[in-house]
C-alpha cells in the first residue's frame, strides 16, 4: 500500500501581511502531481489544513480545487483531519457526502475510532484531540493534558482494532523528544509542553503526524511530513517535502522517502552591507525570493527596505546588526547630547556632510520656539 | 416530475440577539419528512442557505446535517444556489465531489448554464446575480442592473436549451410586481429597486424563487416558496410553507401546492394592558412564542420586560403606545416642568401615590447639591 503523507497546509496563511494562496497553490500542484506520478493508493493531509478557523474565501477555493484534483486524477481516497488551527465543524462540512467519492475528512472523534480500509490495511484518523474536547465527548474525567486525551482516544480505537490486520495512525500532535517547533506553529498548550510521548503509538505500523513543520523521523514508522512551504524565517534552512511510504499490508514493513518540493519563491535570510546587496542582486537568479535581510551597516540608513525592493521586490523584514550592538554606554551617550549636537549627527549620517553654520542656527531657532511653548501636562485635572 | 421548493433558510440568523439554531433543526427537519412523504424527484434551495458569509459553526453543522438526512433518506438529487446573503465561494466548497453523491451545489455563472437533468427536466440553477460579477464573468458592459445581469445570464444559458425539452430556472432575485419586502430581507440595491420584469423567464417551464421571505405566487409557474421560518414581526401573519410542484416532462404541464410547516415557536404580535396579559398568560398554550408585545397602558411601568417575561420568557420586543401617542406639546409641557414637579409625576406613575414632604424635600435637597457643584466643562483647554 503506497501513499503519500503531507501536513500543515496552514491555506490562507498571510506572511509578514502577505497572502501565500499563489505560493501555497503551486506547492499542492506540485503535491497532486506528485500522488498521480508515484500512483498511490491514498494521500494523507495530518491536520492544519487551513491556518485559523475561519479561513479567507481564496483559502476554501484552493482546498476545493486541490481536492478535485487530487480525487479526479488519482482517483487515490485522501484522508484528511483537521489540525490545531482548524475549526473541526467547519472543516467537516460535507463530510458524509464528500466521503462517498473517496475524501474522507475525519473531523470528529466518533468517526476516528472506526478504520478507513484502504488497501488492505486500516487508518485510524484522528482530529486534533484538544483535552477539553476528548473529556467531553468520551467523559473521561482522567484527561488532564495532551497525552491522557491522546491515551484515551488511542484506548477507543483499540476496540476497533482488528488482530490480523496491519493499521495505520493520522494524528495532529507535538510528540515528545520531537525538535523544538518553528516560529509559525502555535503552542498547543499554554504554560506546558503539550508532548504526547512516542510509547503510545507502539500498536501501530506507520504514524503520520501533523503539527511541527520540519519534516523528521521519530521513528523509521513514525515520521513528521512537515509543512509543504516555508512558513518563518526560522525555517528558512528546512528541506520542504512530502513523504511517500509503502507498507506491506501482510508483514507491515514500511519504506518512506522524502520527494522534495520546490517552492514558487523561497524564503530567505540575506546578510550583509546595503549597497554590496543591491548590487549583488543583478546576479541574484532568486531575487523574487521572500527576504529577511540583515544589514551589517554602522550608522544610520535612509530608507534601506525602499532601496532594498527596488531590486529585492520580496523584502520582508529588515534587521540591522548595528543597532542590535548598540551599547547601553552609546545609549547613555546619546541621552546626553544637546539637540545640535543629535541634530548635527544625523546630518553627517544621512547626507554625508556637515551642517551649514545658516542650518544650524536655523535648527537653534525652531528648537528655541518649541522650548518657549506651553508644554501639553498629561496629568492636567479640569 | 415532483419536486419541494424552498429558500431562505438563512442558517445563523440571529433574531433580537436570540440564536435560532433550534428553531431551524425543526423546520428543516420538517421539510426532510415531506420530502420524504411526498416522494419527490428534487429538492429545490432557491438561495440565502445562510444568513451572512461567514456563518457560525452551529449553523454550519446545521446545513451539514440537513443535506446528509436529504440525501439518505430521499436519494433524490438537490439543487442549491447561494442568495445574496451567501459568500458563493464558500458555499460552493466541495460542489463538484458533492455533486457526485447528488447534492448540486451551483455557486458559480459558468456551471449555471448548463442544465442538470432530473427526471427528464432541465433544471437550470443560477446563483444570485450580482450585476457587476455578472459584467465581470460575461465581459458584457452591457450589465448595469440587476435586470441586465439576468438577462446576459439567460442569453449565456439559452445557448444550452434543448427545443424538446421541459426547463426550470431556480433564481435568487426580486422580480418586479412582487410584494413589499419584509424587515428580514437585506435589499439587493441601495438606491434602486433591484428588481428584474418577470417577463424574462418567459422560457421556462417554472421558475423556483428565492428572496422574498413571503411566499407569493408571481404567475402559476413563477412562486415565491418563501422563508421556512418567521425571520422579522413584520412576518408575523405570513403563513410559511415550501412548495410542492408536479410537472409534465412532455407538456410541461405545472401543479403547486403549498405544504405548511410548523414552527418551534410562533413569532407573534401582542397587544394590551401588562396586567391583563400577565394574567391571561396562563390559559396561553403559545406562551412560549416569540413575542412583540404592544403595551397599551397609560403612564410609566416600571420593569415591563422583566414581569412579562416571567410569564412569557420569549417577549423580545416590547413597545408602547403611550409613549409613541405622546405628542409634541406634552414633550413642550414635560420641558418646562420643574425638577420638583418631574420627580412627583414619575412617583406618582410608578408608586401610585404623592411623595411625602419629607422625600420631596431631600430631593430638593439633592437637586440643590448637584447644581452647587462645578459643570464639567466640555469644551475647556488645557
Amino acid at each position: 500500500m503506497k501513499f503519500l503523507h503531507t501536513a500543515d497546509w496552514h491555506l490562507g496563511r498571510i506572511f509578514h501581511q502577505l497572502h501565500l494562496t499563489d505560493d501555497q497553490a503551486v506547492a499542492l500542484d506540485q503535491i497532486v502531481d506528485i500522488a498521480v506520478a508515484e500512483k498511490v493508493d491514498a494521500v494523507i493531509v495530518a491536520g492544519d489544513l487551513y491556518d485559523r478557523a475561519v479561513p479567507p474565501p481564496e483559502a476554501v477555493a484552493l482546498l476545493d480545487r486541490t481536492w478535485a484534483r487530487l480525487i479526479s486524477e488519482t482517483g487515490a481516497p485522501i484522508i484528511a483531519i483537521p489540525g490545531n488551527h482548524d475549526s473541526a465543524t467547519r472543516v467537516g462540512y460535507g463530510a458524509s457526502l464528500l466521503a462517498k467519492s473517496g475524501l474522507h475528512i475525519v473531523a470528529n472523534f466518533e468517526e476516528a475510532i472506526q478504520p478507513i480500509q484502504v488497501g488492505g490495511i486500516d487508518v485510524f484518523a484522528l482530529p486534533f484531540a484538544e483535552p477539553a474536547e476528548v473529556r467531553a465527548w468520551a467523559g473521561a474525567s482522567e484527561v488532564r493534558d495532551h497525552a491522557t486525551a491522546m491515551q484515551v482516544c488511542l484506548d477507543r480505537m483499540r476496540e476497533n482494532f482488528s488482530p490480523d490486520r496491519r493499521r495505520m495512525l493520522v494524528a495532529h500532535a507535538f510528540v515528545a523528544g520531537a525538535k523544538t517547533e518553528s516560529e509559525s506553529e502555535r503552542p498547543l498548550s499554554v504554560g506546558g509542553a503539550g508532548t504526547v510521548p512516542y510509547e503510545l503509538f507502539k500498536d501501530f505500523d506507520y504514524v503520520a503526524l501533523g503539527h511541527l513543520h520540519a519534516p523528521q523521523t521519530i521513528a523509521p514508522n513514525c515520521l513528521y511530513s512537515g509543512s509543504p512551504l516555508k512558513y518563518s524565517f526560522s525555517e528558512a534552512s528546512h528541506k520542504k517535502s512530502v513523504v511517500i511510504g509503502e507498507m506491506d499490508p501482510v508483514s507491515g514493513d514500511i519504506n518512506v522517502r522524502l520527494v522534495p518540493l520546490k517552492p514558487r519563491r523561497d524564503v530567505r535570510n540575506l546578510e550583509g552591507e546595503l549597497l554590496k546587496l543591491i548590487s549583488g542582486a543583478s546576479n541574484d537568479p532568486k531575487r523574487l525570493d521572500y527576504l529577511r535581510v540583515t544589514l551589517t551597516d554602522q550608522g544610520a540608513l535612509l530608507n534601506a527596505i525602499s532601496r532594498l525592493r527596488e531590486v529585492y521586490p520580496n523584502v520582508l523584514q529588515i534587521e540591522r546588526t548595528y543597532l542590535q550592538k548598540t551599547s547601553a554606554s552609546q545609549i547613555q551617550k546619546r541621552r546626553e547630547s544637546t539637540e545640535t549636537e543629535l541634530f548635527s549627527n544625523f546630518y553627517r549620517e544621512a547626507l554625508d556632510g556637515e551642517p551649514s553654520p545658516e542650518e544650524l542656527s536655523l535648527f537653534q531657532q525652531a528648537i528655541n520656539e518649541l522650548n518657549r511653548s506651553e508644554p501639553l501636562s498629561e496629568g492636567a485635572s479640569l
